[in-house]
């Protein structure tokens, strides 16, 4: 990582924090020096501090370069950026390229190809673990290799789309940790 | 349906409107005339109007009965069952009643033996589509068959697990249907 850019690194066995909310992502991949990027909405922690299930398939421009690289940056992207992000999902990689058109910046990542987005404030370098259900459904399974994070811009945090074209930021938080009896070890 | 009940059909080509937004649930099953419950984060759409992948394993009580049975309900409660729902989740079927120690209904669904639980706003009847990543990973594909709605009760919607034992509401939901030039077919 470079000493300009604003993330620090997040803790790998964390990771399910940044996605068990139901973010909207962006999902960076990079094949043959040309990097691409898309929105998703469907994605969830399959295991905490680890797997994450992504679904990205033949309809996604990306989904040849995640093929061919088994590699991605899952970013997460705060709120004041969801018209952004919108407009990301509603354009193909085919005909634009994304990181022009809405002045983002990839930043290098440490360990895979795929930039990081640096007006995001969560990202995830990940690599393919299991391509079992890719055939069938573009269902996804990636492993977070590394994972920063830039506090100061994480501001209202992620946002969630409802399905149809309309997307919830996040109200209050609730901290109900003391209930958490049988999960303890998740709340440190 | 019971005529007293709530619940109004909801249709099934848009449940991922439900599950989209990130949503904390309550997975029900039946099994040998006992009905379970338990609080599950891990859940994701995998199709538009389909498939949802769900995380539910060994370690948890319902296991058992999900693969016996190959049924359950996936059930949305509003913020203000949150208090409930993370004690659910923190105590285990195998010694307690779950439905009677909470005050919760169970209503019988159409489809499934697993019941409807009367205080959440949502109930999604699903089958077991498919199992190949439940051995490793308690990932499971399940069909959504049947889906009833109580939009008196929906108030403020769902609540996410941010992963740590605290909770976050929903906000403000803004409208961007007109940026989705793409996906239009879903704003419908």
């Amino acid at each position: 990582m470079s000493d300009r850019t604003p993330f620090q690194p997040y803790p790998v066995e964390h990771v399910h924090r940044l996605i068990e909310p139901g973010p909207v992502v962006l999902v960076s991949t990079a094949v043959e020096g040309r990097a691409n990027l898309m929105t998703n909405g469907f994605n969830m922690p399959v295991v905490h501090g680890g797997l994450i299930a992504l679904v990205l398939g033949p309809w996604d421009h990306s989904f040849d370069a995640l093929r061919r690289t088994g590699e991605c940056v899952i970013a997460v992207p705060g709120a004041e950026l969801m018209e952004t992000v919108v407009d990301i999902g509603n354009v193909s990689g085919a005909e634009v390229d994304k990181w022009a058109r809405f002045a983002l910046t990839p930043v290098p990542a440490a360990e895979v190809g795929a930039p990081l987005v640096g007006e995001c404030f969560a990202n995830l370098e990940c690599r393919v673990a299991d391509r079992r259900l890719v055939d069938d459904y573009g269902l996804w399974l990636v492993e977070p290799v590394r994972a920063w994070i830039d506090e100061e811009r994480r501001g209202a945090g992620e946002f969630h789309h409802r399905g149809d074209g309309t997307f919830s930021t996040n109200g209050a938080t609730l901290d109900l940790r003391h209930r958490m009896t049988r999960w303890s070890h998740l709340t440190a």
